[in-house]
C-alpha cells in the first residue's frame, strides 16, 4: 500500500485531468507545438450548460501509428460512450485519424483523453483541437418516439418550449395540447 | 399644425411601438386570436446581440388579401431591407403569406409592422409568430471577398476568433497569419 502511494507520488506529473468549463477554447497535447512527452495521460472533461452540445475538431493531428491505436491516442468520449480513438495522421483501414472531421458529444459533457506510451521512435508533435458549445435543436428530438411538442415546438439557444393552436391549452406538463372545452368540462 | 396635433392626440391609440430586447418571443395581431381592429398599426422592433441573427416564423396567418397587399400586411424588414410583406391566408401570384417559411434577419434587428386598413369586410383573426436569436456562423461569411480569418476561423456561439497553423502569429488585425521568422525580422 506504501509502495502504491509512493509511486503514486513519483509519478505525479504522469496523469493529470482538467475540468473546463467555458463555452469554447482549445485543448493541445503536452508541450505542443513541440514533441509530447512518452508516458503521459492528461484527461479535459468539458463541461456546457444543458441546452448544448460540444463540438470539437482539429487543426493540428500527429501522433505515433500503432494497430487499432493501441500505443498513443487521443480517446473522446461522452454519456458513457466512445465516439473516437484517434492515432497517427490520416485515417488507415484500421485506425482513425480526424482529418477534417467534426465530433459532437452526446450529452453537454466531452471527455477529451490523450495517452502517450513508455516509448516514440520519432518526434511526433501531438494535436490541436478546438472545442465549443453548440445549441441543440430539442424540436428536432424525440420523447419516448414521439414529437417533443404536441403541437408547436419553438427552439432557441440554449433550450425549447411548447405552444398549442387556438382552441387548445398547454398540459401542466408543458409538451401536450388539451381542447379548451374538454379543460372546461374537467372544472364543471 | 394644431389640427395635426389633435388629430395624433385622438388617434393615439392607433399607432403604437414595442422594443423587444429578448432571446426569444411572441409576437401576435392585436386582440389575437379574436378578430383583428380597423385601422391600426402596431410596430415590434426585435434586436438580440451583435453575432445574433432574428428568426421568426408564423404559426397562424388570416389575413385580408388585397393586391401586392396593399391594404392589410405584415411587413418584416431588416437592416433597412423588406424581407417580406405578408397578407392573405395562402401565397398567390402577386402575395405573399408565410406559410411554413422561416423568415432570417439580415443583422441583429428584425422590424416587424402589422397594418389593418379602415375596413374589412370578413372578420380574419390575424397572425401569431415566434421568433427566437441565432447564433451568426460568422465563419461562413466573407469579408472584402476574403474568408474572415486567414488560416483557421472557430466560430462559437455569440462570436468568432482566428487562429494560425505552427510557425505563425497572428497579426493584430486578428485576421491575418504572419510567419514567425518575418515577425522576428521586423523586430530586429
Amino acid at each position: 500500500m506504501r509502495l502504491l502511494l509512493l509511486l503514486a507520488v513519483l509519478c505525479g506529473g504522469v496523469n493529470s485531468s482538467v475540468v473546463l468549463q467555458k463555452m469554447y477554447g482549445r485543448i493541445t497535447s503536452p508541450n505542443f507545438p513541440n514533441t509530447y512527452p512518452n508516458h503521459k495521460e492528461r484527461t479535459w472533461n468539458v463541461t456546457v450548460p444543458r441546452g448544448y452540445a460540444v463540438r470539437i475538431y482539429f487543426t493540428h493531428f500527429n501522433l505515433e501509428l500503432s494497430y487499432q491505436c493501441e500505443y498513443d491516442y487521443v480517446k473522446l468520449s461522452s454519456s458513457g460512450k466512445t465516439l473516437a480513438t484517434l492515432c497517427g495522421r490520416d485515417s488507415t483501414d484500421t485506425e482513425e485519424a480526424p482529418g477534417n472531421k467534426t465530433y459532437i458529444s452526446i450529452d453537454n459533457t466531452l471527455m477529451v483523453v490523450f495517452r502517450s506510451d513508455y516509448s516514440n521512435e520519432k518526434p511526433f508533435t501531438g494535436f490541436e483541437a478546438f472545442y465549443a458549445a453548440e445549441d441543440i435543436d430539442e424540436c428536432k428530438q424525440l420523447f419516448d418516439g414521439e414529437p417533443l411538442c404536441n403541437h408547436y415546438c419553438h427552439n432557441y439557444v440554449g433550450g425549447y418550449y411548447c405552444s398549442c393552436r387556438i382552441g387548445y391549452i398547454l398540459h401542466e406538463n408543458k409538451r401536450t395540447c388539451t381542447e379548451c372545452w374538454l379543460v372546461t368540462e374537467m372544472y364543471w
